[in-house]
């Protein structure tokens, strides 16, 4: 039997996987800096939980959730984003009680059975940040100029966040019913999906890639021209914080994103030669509500990992990855090859990345082998250097060779591995 | 609605957190120095390649695996261990072409549905490494030796490694019939699970936690004295492998571990005052064929990290964690406020954690936040400060207190961050 990966998903071994390994650490270094503390849930929630936390009306909930029962009969999702997870374990492990604000980040795998395409799979990784207990408009621009600046410290170039502010539930209500009204008369042009989406969540008619609808939206009601009060000076103070964080950003009226749960400030990255978004999120002020909590506004974002390395590759950006072995121990003989073991833990003590051969190789093969894993040096030990202490070594890099004391090898390699 | 974390699961916060990603770091760090590069497969597979790779005998396979139908009609299981993924994709990936050893590591999330307990959940998380292509008995001693430094590195006394061989193709089904034949006259009293072990998997009565098995089986026939001549040396080369490494070990001639895959050498992960192993691991040489790769060697251990935190916590260690924020900004004025943001964003980019009041509080309430936070400094900036190009610094721990020019900020905290 063949065993294969299943689709929509993928194996990252060691080549590709040191990407991975890279941007997770910018994200928890940039985290860090914003003062953002990790929090891991679960994989699977109750299915309950995204039905509720992510909404019916959502492609996600409808079409693509991996849903099972345990054993014991309960119904368990795995988690088709992060923030519902994350919201739950805020109520029930009451952290609302403490000194808010919260600031939160996680990154991990998600799983949405979609068809798998060019940096999208059905296991897919999310890198993203929830601030509760504060409607601050300035720190939606802090969340958006966190994004930003992963994105660029990455290296990817004209990165833009698209902005817009999707109301409350008091200037919302009011807007839809414009819309709808705007809309009915032309209703049998829409297409199927939209046609649908005027009864259940009408805002969505505005992001459909449909060439008609598109058309007919172009002249529809704007939410940002039907903002109440609050909202409208939210906005401004979002849109100021963005200017005086220089994080270049452009209005897109027709940005609602999938979700049921935005407020206000909503807001994906984009960036050129990349079709659809590199990530994006929003306020999300009555969510904390919705899942059993007090009221208690929130904002957030969720970032693609797969689109990030997608844009990385298009943009033919070198990240800065080092793979290196400091050390081959070479060895002759059965003497020297017991005692390289100890040697070896000893350089790894010490923090060196050493190798030596565990295939019995004649010294030509092991040689072959320090160069191929592209080793800084390769040590050499017979039991003639066994027997008079002594050890030689080579730089690989420019064939420069020397004899010295066994007990400097330690020192000597991490000299070379700190020094160059 | 409330909504709970799926029982046998939990919610790793902010204090906790930390813990984690120390050890992940340090799991990391070691297979940097070892030469293993990480490998990172679905967390789930076809459900089928666990009744092959795990074993049908097996508790796992027959009753603790999330089983579960896809959309499409798949069978899929979340892991419910590490090896058999990884060796999946060593096979599909067709590794087993390129030049050996591949030395592999993984860290992640497992899923197995038994009763939770201290140190034991249905969402468990392992790190674990995998060597393929080579017999070379060295290189076991050398993966006991990386999962030893590990335990060591983190502060875990008294860590001991159990070892015992199991045998092989050849010299097992031997060593079986003999053990059959001792235990049948006394079938009678063997525990249920162990008379139903007797045709299924006979090995595992040794390892029954039954006093009567234990005490029948006491003097039963041992596997190390029944090898044959490769097992033999194999397994004598192994101890003097871990003699060179001071690796402290004890056989234990019970030791089966649960998996059906392993031959020759087996071991476990055993300290003083935690009941059951830290962890452990052994070879597979047949395991890659199972999957359908060609006949290759290999050898791995897992680790499972809630048992280490478990350890950690009963032996009291203290893990070096550092949570820190390097200057809280404090504000007086929405002037103030606005530019604080464009400070903080220089200060983050110059490496630095920094934070700010998103509440709207008065000074007060600003330096509490900042106490409670334990910044190291507080830097205070009004809106005369602010004309004046200046701002107040005050370090928390003693109290000194100095005015700068505000464009030196960024220099003065990265400053102390680095020099304290």
């Amino acid at each position: 039997m063949n065993f294969r990966v299943p689709r929509g998903t993928v194996d990252l071994m060691p080549g590709e996987v040191e990407k991975w390994q890279y941007i997770e650490e910018k994200a928890r270094e940039w985290c860090r800096r914003y003062h953002f503390s990790e929090v891991r849930t679960p994989l699977f929630e109750q299915t309950e939980l995204f039905r509720r936390g992510v909404g019916e009306t959502t492609d996600i909930v409808e079409k693509e959730m991996y849903t099972f029962e345990d054993r014991g009969g309960r119904s368990l999702t795995l988690r088709p984003e992060g923030t519902a997870g994350v919201v739950r374990s805020f109520v029930e492990k009451k952290v609302y009680g403490d000194p808010q604000p919260t600031k939160w980040y996680y990154i991990g795998p998600m799983y949405r059975y979609e068809r798998p395409q060019a940096g999208r799979q059905r296991q897919f990784h999310q890198f993203g940040v929830e601030v509760f207990g504060t409607e601050d408009p300035l720190t939606d621009a802090e969340v958006i100029d966190l994004g930003f600046q992963f994105y660029r410290s990455l290296g990817l170039d004209g990165v833009q966040v698209e902005l817009n502010s999707v109301g409350c539930h008091r200037c919302r209500p009011l807007f839809r019913e414009k819309l709808v009204a705007y809309l009915t008369p032309r209703r049998e042009e829409l297409c199927k999906d939209c046609q649908s989406r005027m009864e259940r969540n009408p805002m969505r008619i505005l992001d459909c890639k449909n060439e008609t609808c598109q058309a007919i939206t172009a002249e529809a009601p704007r939410m940002v021209d039907h903002l109440c009060d609050d909202c409208e000076s939210h906005f401004a103070a979002v849109k100021k914080g963005l200017d005086e964080l220089q994080v270049p950003f452009v209005l897109n009226t027709r940005l609602v994103r999938g979700l049921d749960y935005y407020t206000q400030t909503a807001f994906e990255y984009i960036v050129e030669g990349v079709s659809g978004s590199l990530g994006g999120g929003g306020r999300y002020n009555g969510l904390v509500q919705d899942v059993g909590g007090p009221d208690m506004p929130g904002i957030g974002f969720g970032i693609g990992l797969e689109r990030v390395l997608l844009a990385l590759e298009l943009q033919e950006v070198e990240l800065p990855l080092s793979i290196e072995v400091d050390c081959f121990l070479a060895t002759i003989g059965e003497e020297a090859q017991q005692r390289s073991l100890s040697l070896l833990q000893a350089l790894r003590q010490a923090g060196c990345s050493v190798e030596r051969d565990a295939l019995g190789r004649k010294m030509k093969g092991q040689l072959k082998a320090a160069d191929r894993m592209n080793a800084r040096l390769v040590a050499i030990l017979g039991d003639e250097e066994l027997q008079n202490n002594q050890v030689v070594v080579k730089e690989l890099a420019t064939g420069v060779q020397e004899t010295i004391q066994l007990d400097k090898l330690v020192e000597y390699v991490r000299d070379k591995r700190m020094h160059g």
